[in-house]
């Protein structure tokens, strides 16, 4: 297996043209056994590329676009306009094959090894069940959401908009955790968490392994969660345990987490050391770079997407202020020239969840370029633009994500 | 059929022992007969007692007591411990046969035919969406909820405490739909819904139409939902469109409405005339008595329900305040001699929604009698006991809904 564990994959997603991309990927026989060696699992080559596979045969087929085995994302237009997505339309996008079933057979006695507190051990979902509980909303999204607007051609799934979601998680805060083993060691600076996932055989545990660290200030909102939505967490998602750092980039949610550590400097392992680095385009991953850690304002719009009915129309989509809380979204109909505030729609879940948020427009016939801008509590707002950058991480720019209406 | 249409059954909660009624109605064939008379629909009769009718097919079976074909309850330990309750738990209890799938074929079709304003006329769901649109948490809960805990036998679904569910309703608010109408006619002092249930061969429109009153002073919350939980409302829940009254008994909700009139006077079909009407055991009922119109403030206990191990359990359980907010929640571990103040859990979703509830609670082996107090934001908590009432309404009492944990 090459070095880089991401997927890669040719675009697949409907309306996203990028055929530059596609004929390096697809144009010939030796490409297309570049883009096995480049990361499909044996999961992935198993499969047809359009089916669920079995680990996620309970999702909503014609909600998802399907890249891969491991990598599906929500369709736009099954978005929805609701403060929380539900279970079986949210996106997957798994680094390694998912455990099986089994581990979520006995849920209750999965062990996590807490390490970096004064009293260090092991403690099961069980007995975590006991020491506290919250339930945080809050929005899952993978680094290289938006990857597909990228003109360069960034490596990786060619995700549009549908790799985030907003899911109502319950577990113990982490810092409860701590608390109950003596509070943190002496010099920890970060927290590392490290998945349950089996390597397939022959990888090397430092370039393969799911383990990532974010800063104590995470410390403030990272929860241990076994549920999602009210359910106990799928092995889909991460089951039976899970850690979640609201605000931040999906891969820090460590799935089938089986350690966390407190530690004085970040893991050396290639997901963090080098990967989910932002860097310009050409240059490769190091620690020296920022990681992909607290998300940026970001929105979108979900509805109408190509065509509306001369007339009133209600122009909906979602926003988010990664940590922190919205204060406004605006829509323009006309590519930025002039903006509209739009309204949030439905209750206000709380700083890490996103807001729906809906438009009344009267239109007449024509075509349109809708865009969204959101801007947070601190006064941050979408860029117009994108930052290219090699792997396509945290596009949040409000004009690449418009949609085109045509008006009749 | 009998003049009262609310189906009345056997007690089969699991759990649930009231010897006397089962006597009454199990006790003999004849009685059998009389059950049937008194209120089966053909549907409910058609079916097995214990399992889904088609309609409902989709519900997440062990997540239910099936009463009846009509009315089917949450178990006490599948309500979790969530802020939304999952469609497919959420209880079901409706009053006529469900009508055919074919009117949620065309959704954005179904009309609605809005009177007592200045310009009356009809209007489609396509053309609600296009007024206005909010969503609002609300709770769902029939007014026997708690039924069976009265000891005088109650006619009626002997509900135990899972006839209620937190439900996110989206829809066009009712004011936006008046205001584009004119405005009301002179004199409006109630909204009046009726459903769009087509009626059995030979019944009387006044003894069996769902058409309810409430009074204008809904007019702030009502909404015109055609969404449940980011979804299309489904038929089994009064799909293509409903009238939801948030912080109102279930029956206000009128499913599959087809007429909404401001109206000078309280309709006089029976199931607002004289059912749902408070009053003393024995008495009839009629208009003069208070209708069940907003709900009152509530809790119950979720989990655990019957044993836990010694030490620390936490106690988890819902609570809502009808349509005022809630102040605080209390549990006793020893039947209401002390109080300690719990946890709310998760977001809160609004006035309307539930929220559920967390203490943490070291416990010695015993016997435990676990109950709740809910206190609302003006000051009102759940009485100790009952108001008996001949219909089994409204109850909130704490003593009732609490529950005895054996501890070892």
């Amino acid at each position: 297996m090459h070095k880089d564990i991401m997927p890669r994959q040719a675009p697949a997603t409907p309306g996203l043209e990028n055929p530059g991309r596609r004929q390096i990927l697809l144009g010939s026989a030796s490409a297309m056994a570049a883009v096995t060696l480049l990361g499909f699992t044996p999961l992935a080559r198993a499969e047809e590329p359009k089916s669920l596979p079995d680990y996620a045969a309970w999702k909503e087929r014609n909600a998802l676009i399907v890249h891969s085995a491991n990598t599906m994302e929500t369709q736009r237009d099954a978005i929805g306009q609701g403060v929380i997505t539900p279970s079986d339309r949210l996106f997957i996008r798994n680094n390694l094959p998912t455990p099986p079933e089994a581990i979520v057979e006995d849920r209750d006695a999965w062990e996590v090894q807490i390490e970096g507190v004064k009293n260090p051990g092991p403690i099961t979902i069980g007995e975590l069940k006991k020491l506290g509980v919250e339930t945080v909303a809050s929005v899952l999204q993978c680094s290289g959401n938006g990857r597909a607007f990228f003109p360069h051609g960034a490596g990786g799934t060619q995700w549009s908009v549908g790799a985030a979601g907003c899911v109502a998680w319950t577990g113990v805060p982490l810092k409860d955790v701590v608390e109950a083993m003596g509070g943190p060691a002496d010099g920890a600076e970060y927290i590392t968490s490290t998945g349950g996932e089996e390597l397939p055989e022959g990888l090397d545990p430092k370039q393969a392994t799911v383990e990532r660290s974010v800063p104590m200030r995470a410390m403030d909102q990272a929860l241990l969660a076994w549920g999602m939505n009210d359910e106990p967490l799928p092995l889909t998602h991460g089951g039976p345990l899970r850690m979640v750092i609201p605000g931040y980039y999906g891969v820090n949610n460590v799935k089938y987490v089986q350690k966390v550590a407190l530690t004085e400097a970040q893991t050396d392992v290639k997901i963090q050391a080098s990967s989910y680095r932002v860097r310009d385009v050409g240059v490769k991953g190091s620690p020296d770079q920022p990681s992909m850690w607290e998300m940026n304002v970001k929105s979108w719009v979900t509805s109408p997407l190509e065509t509306a009915g001369k007339g009133r129309t209600m122009i909906y989509g979602v926003a988010l202020g990664g940590t922190v809380a919205l204060d406004k979204i605006e829509v323009s109909l006309d590519g930025g020239e002039n903006w509209q505030q739009a309204r949030f729609l439905g209750p206000d879940l709380g700083p890490f969840a996103w807001r729906p948020f809906v438009l009344a427009a009267d239109l007449s016939p024509g075509e349109y370029r809708v865009v969204s801008k959101a801007t947070d509590a601190d006064g941050n707002s979408q860029p117009e633009g994108r930052t290219d950058n090699e792997r396509g991480y945290g596009h949040n720019g409000w004009s690449d994500h418009g949609v085109t209406l045509v008006v009749s």
